[in-house]
Order: C-alpha cells, then structure tokens, then sequence
C-alpha cells in the first residue's frame, strides 16, 4: 500500500475544513469533476460523520477521503483558560451568550474510527498527530490509505514510522489550524516550497501539498517541487457547495491580511484579522480544544448575527485567489491552467523565451 | 525597457547578501556558469563598490547585477534604541568590544548611483524602497534595468508606478532582511507562493522569485508559479567562492531552525535561532540601521572569535539544502533538475503517472 497513489483526473484534492465549510456536498462536486474531495469529521457527532458519508456516497460515486483529528491530551494551564474566560466574557455577554465550558474531548476519535472502517471510503486522514499502529492497521486491513498532515521534517519522519501512506505536508500559509503536533510559537511556521524540498530529503512516500495553493500555476508549483497532488481550501471556500457562513465569505471577499492566531481554539490557526483577533490574540492561552469550546457559544451567536469581527475567519495567505464559482467548474480550470503553466515554464528553462 | 529581462542561459539569480557572502568571485562564478551573478553594495564604502565592479569585469565578461539599499529615514524611538544598547552591553564587554553608535545613513546612495551609473552594470536592484525618478531615470538612460524588492501586492504596485523593469518577490521564508518598504510587525509575512500569485493579479511585469529556493525542482515550482527567474541565496552561502565567515559556515551545516528577529538590526530578518537571537529578540526596537551600528562591533568581534552564538545568521528557511560545493556546479545542477522537476509534473498532469 506504501506509495500507492489513488488515480485522479486532476492531481486536486478539495481540503477537509471542519466546523462548517466542508460538507457532502463540497466534496461530491470536487470528486465528480476529477479531483478527491474531502469529508471533515472534525467537531460533528459520529452519527453526523456517518450520515455525511450516506449523503455523499447518494451524490458521487468517485472516490471522497475523511478526515479525522487525533488531539492528544495535554495539561492546559486552567486558570489561565479561566482568566481568558473573563476577558471574553462582556463579548460573549453582549452577543447574549454564555461562555462555553473549557474542557478536552478527543472528538470522537474512535468512534469515527468505527464508522470511517465500516463505510471504507478510500482515504483516512488525519490531523493534529498519528493514529495509533492499530488504528493504522485497521484501517489498512480495509483498504484504506492512511494520510497524515505534517508540518516539519520531524513529523514527517514521525508520520512514516507511524505507517502513512503519504503526507499532507502543510505550510505556513495555510488557513485554519496547524497541524502541528505539538501547539507551540515556532512550530510549523515553514512555508510550504522550503517545506516539500526539507521533506523530500526524510521520506520518499507520495506528498500532498497544503497551503496557500489557489489557482491552477500554484498547482504546477507544488508538482515542480515534488508533491503528488495540490489540497486545496480556501479558494474552494466562496464555492455553492461549500458549507461557508455568510459574514466569513463577505470577509473572503474583502482585501484583509491574515494572522496566526490561539484567540479562537486555544490552538495555532491563521484566520483573516478581525476585532477579536486583534483584541485576544496575545491574551489566549495555548489549550486546545478547551478555548474552542469556551468561545463556541460566542462564535456562534456572532456567527448568526452576521458579525465578522467576532468569528473566526480562518483563510490562507491566498485568501484573495477564492472565486464565487461552482466546484467542479474551478477544478477543472485549475487542471487545464497547471498543465500551461508547466508549458511556459518548459519554454523558460528550454531557453525558448 | 518595461517587460525586457536579460537573456540568461539558466533561469538562476545568485542572490545579493550584503554583510559578507556576496563577493565578486561568486558572482562571476554564477555568471560563467550561465546564471546571473550580483554585487551587494549594502554596508560597503562606494569605494569599495567600484573595487568590486573592476574585480568582477575581470573575472566575467557575463551580466553581474548590483544591489543597492533604499533605507529612508525615520523617527526612532531613541530612548529604547539606548535601553536596547544597555542590555546587550555585557555581551559587547566579553568579546571586548565596544558599542556602536546607533545612527541613521543612507547607505551611501547618492554615491553609489554615481559609481553605478558609471560602470553601467546591466541591472540595478533596490531593496527596502523604491528609487526617486530621477535616480530611475538615470538608471534607464544608460540602460540599466531598475528591479525592485517587494513583499507584498501594495508595494508592488507602487515599484510599478516607479517605473520597475522587474520585481523582485521575497517571501517570507527567505534569509536576511526583509526588503519590506516599512519595518512592522504583520508587514512582509507572505510566503513566496502565494505571493508570487497575488503580487501576478496587480502587474504584468516580470518576477523573480526569492525565498526559501535551494534546489532545481524550487526553480521549476516558480517558473510554474509564473515567476521569471529564481533568486537562491543561502544555498549559495557555503560555495568556496562566497565570503560566509567560518561559524556562519559551520552553523549552515547544521540542523536548526530560522526565526524573524530585529535583535541584530533594528528591521526584521531571517536567519537561524541562536542565543543572540533568543535573549535579545522581544527586547529590540524597529530602528534601522541605527541598532545595525550599535551592534556591529560586537558582531565583528564576535565573528573573528568564531562565536556562532553572537553574530547574525542570515539563512532562509530551505538552508539545510545548501552544499558546500563550487558555486557554477550548483546552478548548472539545478537548471538540470529544474528542467527534469517540469517534465515529471507533466507526466503527473497528463495522468501518466
């Protein structure tokens, strides 16, 4: 199984982006159109994860991966959570919600494990770690190959030991979490060329590249420097089929920077800087996932609101490259703008130009 | 002018790095072997420039470029610029050295515009800012391409309206100073891929790529990202012909990592964490050149003494890659790889694989 490679019309997978973009959906029209899309099983139920698979399953017949966190528990400093408690408090209470109650959970690890082996879907990713040897031998006794994100070359060396089957090599420039195994300031800040070449020198197995990919020339790129296949996120964000609230694609729609930030989750995430970011970020203490559960109430109320600046925003370094456009539509012009993009860049080394 | 780019046998730009690892012979080492090949005028007399310049008409009869800084003027908080000397006082008094005074130049521009003009080099590129007209006028009557560093799409559009030939794309992983126009906190942070792309939606003019490229298949992921030509520094640094001192030589060959500091400079730059580094860092005031002075004559003591722990270790993210070996080997290498890097994303594109 080691370097086996699903075939794919286009070399695009469609990233997982749990806590509501990715959906059924999503994932069914990148995979229609020749890409691998991506179900994300963070933060819904297993029973959610396994309609999920139902509903997609109803929509494509191609092949769709899922992601799955596997946070490891870590001691949390709680009275700094709880002071961070009360610095967001007056937000949460003038958006009429409570604060959230700060605590770990390993999302459903192994329930999800449970339902990911019964649907056998192609694919299993996973985020934030490695899944345990048995967990990687069962799903490799049901055929399904094992990814797993990494964001250094010591992952990287991790996540083979573990049995993956190939990397999601995640750069700096992507939005959403880190995936570091580790939440700590300078891990996993390697922008994402630098990051395939270093990687490449530790592991020959198959590499997707992650991050700040938005168009079909960064596409290109990423082959050129050796990855396998292109995951894409938030260029697929303003998509129909995506899962995206309404003030997070106004803010993607908008010319903004974007930051890394704890303020949110209480975990390394780049997002588009808005109020919160700027008012919490150097306050949040490092505590994943109790901060995403304190702020989920907040964020929620913020979200139905309509309240940009009180959400979290995540979005890559491209950001801007994100088109309102079905999702087949962009997979198939990426493919065709990649294959150019090598021509011209052919011409360039041929000395043609 | 605009849109013209020099006829080069391989895509390759031997960085400028100013401080010590540019010299004559290796840009015409470069040059011979069919890359282009620069002069770094950053922090040397104009003097020396002209030295420089008749050294390397000698060795070469290929295109060298010059590199010049564009430092403007800027209020400092003085009163932290002393605090800041106070604290590293100590370090200055073991290496027996004194403080430098902290002060504003201007690299000598006017004089070195003059040196320039005169030996007409084929290209001019500018870091920190952008040329008046008038110094771009003068440039382009005596046909020298004016190239401009930027970090982000705002500052490429304004060396566009300077009247650029080519822009010079730095991202955030590259070594040294960032060739931000303004030294801030959340300013030159994107990584080279996406900005490569974003920096593609606001001019049509020629790029070159800089930042964490050390190997032919970096050369071909940015030709594909629709760059011009790649500028490799670090993996140029432990060439024989460069003049990287012996513990920066040393510290390049081993594992560690980079981070942004001002601790050496007073502007933000990249290079590889020591503990300089570490206990001065959250210290140091935005005060360009001024903290570049009052540190150069512990830096200087300090390098003679082969104290790695105390000088400034420039290095991009992908440093790991560079190899002692004589610098026209590598680009000749690496056009090869690049050229290889493209055909087999081809094959990946074209399902051939």
């Amino acid at each position: 199984m080691a370097g086996h490679f699903p075939p794919l019309r286009f070399p695009i997978v469609q990233a997982p982006m749990a806590g509501g973009p990715s959906t059924p959906a999503l994932a069914a029209a990148v995979a229609n159109a020749g890409g691998l899309g991506f179900l994300a099983a963070g933060y819904r139920s297993s029973a959610d994860l396994q309609d999920d698979l139902l509903r997609v399953g109803a929509l494509t017949r191609q092949p769709v991966g899922v992601n799955l966190f596997v946070a490891e528990y870590t001691v949390v400093d709680e009275a700094a959570v709880a002071a961070y408690g009360e610095t967001i408090a007056p937000l949460a209470a003038r958006h009429g919600a409570p604060l959230g109650l700060p605590r770990f959970d390993d999302d459903e690890l192994e329930a999800k494990l449970a339902v990911v082996c019964d649907a056998r879907p192609p694919i299993a990713s996973f985020t934030f770690g490695c899944p345990s040897s048995l967990a990687v031998e069962r799903l490799r006794e049901r055929d399904i190959a094992v990814w797993i994100t990494i964001t250094d070359p010591d992952e990287a060396r991790l996540a083979a030991s573990a049995g993956a089957d190939a990397l999601v090599v995640q750069g700096a420039e992507a939005g959403g979490h880190r995936g570091t195994f580790r939440d700590a300031d300078g891990n996993g800040e390697i922008a994402l060329l630098p990051l395939l070449r270093l990687v490449r020198r530790v592991t020959g197995l198959p590499l997707v590249a992650a991050g700040g990919i938005g168009d079909g020339r960064a596409v290109a790129a990423v082959l050129a420097a050796g990855a396998r296949a292109a995951q894409i996120g938030s260029a697929f964000m303003r998509c129909p089929e995506a899962g995206t609230s309404d003030p997070h694609r106004a803010a993607l729609a908008r010319p903004g920077r974007t930051a890394l930030t704890r303020a949110f989750s209480g975990r390394r995430a780049r997002g588009i800087v808005n109020a919160f970011m700027r008012e919490h970020d150097t306050d949040a203490p490092s505590a994943y996932p109790h901060v995403h559960h304190l702020t989920a109430p907040l964020r929620a109320a913020a979200r139905h609101a309509g309240d940009a600046e009180a959400i979290n925003l995540w979005a890559g370094q491209a950001y801007r490259l994100a088109e309102e456009a079905p999702a087949g539509e962009l997979v198939s012009r990426w493919g065709a703008e990649a294959a150019s993009a090598l021509r011209e860049a052919q011409a360039i080394i041929d000395g043609r130009v």
